[in-house]
């Protein structure tokens, strides 16, 4: 029987094609289909693509939680008892999110909406109203964040004090900065982390690769290329993210002092 | 007449001898007297060193803030018309804190208590109660943190959002992380830092200098040597402190969710 603390998780950087929906969501289930692991994580809008310049424009790549692709992936998800998470613009109602879901391994679905959008995602689409919710795969929990989310420490911190083991954080990265970053990030949440990321261009946005897992020391065990499209996995121990002791005297999560923060 | 946004701050990375207080603050007054700055920031405990193993030996090493020491540095910082962070056991009654104070240009002291203590420093000092308070040189507001603290994204946060320019971080470093993950508490709080760490071992410690002086984007300025003590200075632009926009549509400060964050 399989051991109940290590789980095989990884990324899928993909390279989709802006607008054209049907031909990346096949390609996203092709992916699917073709590895075994109990999660993997695709970028943002994995589904579409990045560059829209209007509401208008965007609203005709968007998708609800209950298309027939989402369908699609839920057999998937359940017939292989595996995890996926996709990034994908989502319509609902007339609004329009930067928003990933969760489908775990029982098709149950936990959809999380970017709370911090970064530069003209600000005119497309409307900011989350999810937070950071934990969904499971198993007995692994796992949070979502989205791309630019990396940059604010709360947004990691929320999710490992909601009790995740891993972040999924699909992304669209233009910036150098997040994949250093995400040292810190899993260090000081003591947390693991997949930070699956695209590549290729779109208008003035190049798009950085180098999609990551980083574990909960801050140390990276897979990178991805710059430049390629690619699937990479590792074993993970959940053991590792549910003990927050740095040493035997520092435990990272007892020692806060929420007494002298004022944030 | 000097221009009032632009700062020359540094480190003095030294190697204090434990428990010869009386040589380590000479050698402190000297450093003091002998460069020219607007701020000048010391390790952690560096009047005293670091690996007491009980309380009552560091209280022979601990002083007040009435201190002799610190009263000829407060001279000292009013004839130069400059400003000094200095780490020290601070004996405060009965208890003993690990402390840094700011002394500005005009005298004024500002004391700030270790709020997140490190492995055995629990079994001699008290926790910080000062919080994470803001002193001013001249225009420059700075903020304080020692060592450890830097690990807490509280920390350095709540210091941003108090309005600081400059963080000042006495350190005495024995992990080999914090250097590189100053890179993200600056970018994340668009904020410059000084880490001013000590060199040489004691006991089972050994302290990695490397002190570093990191700007707002998170760009290593100047970073001393891992062996040999060392006094660096840069020249710092208050107003890329202050400007906390990352582009022309994301403000950092006022993209946060705080509607979202549970912390």
């Amino acid at each position: 029987m399989k051991s109940k603390h290590l789980y095989k998780v990884g990324f899928a950087q993909t390279k989709p094609i802006l607008g054209k929906i049907e031909i990346n969501s096949n390609s996203i289930i092709d992916i699917i289909k073709s590895h075994n692991y109990d999660l993997l994580v695709f970028p943002e809008l994995a589904t579409c693509g990045y560059d829209f310049k209007t509401k208008n424009e965007i609203k005709k790549s968007s998708i609800s939680i209950d298309s027939i692709f989402f369908k699609t992936v839920k057999k998937i998800c359940i017939k292989k008892k595996s995890g996926i998470v996709i990034g994908f613009a989502e319509k609902s109602n007339s609004t329009i999110y930067n928003s990933s879901i969760l489908i775990n391994e029982n098709g149950k679905m936990y959809l999380y909406r970017k709370s911090h959008l970064f530069y003209n995602e600000k005119k497309i689409f409307e900011k989350g109203n999810t937070g950071f919710i934990i969904g499971k795969v198993n007995k692994l929990k796992i949070g979502q964040m989205i791309c630019f989310d990396w940059f604010f420490p709360e947004a990691a911190r929320t999710i490992a004090l909601n009790g995740a083991h891993i972040i999924a954080h699909p992304a669209n990265l233009v910036m150098p900065y997040c994949q250093n970053s995400m040292k810190t990030r899993t260090l000081e949440n003591c947390i693991y982390a997949i930070t699956s990321n695209r590549i290729g261009s779109e208008g003035d946005y190049t798009f950085t690769g180098k999609s990551q897992i980083t574990d909960n020391r801050g140390n990276i065990m897979k990178s991805g290329y710059r430049k390629k499209e690619c699937v990479m996995f590792v074993d993970i121990d959940i053991k590792n993210a549910e003990n927050k002791f740095l040493n035997t005297k520092n435990n990272i999560m007892n020692d806060r002092r929420n007494d002298l923060y004022e944030l």
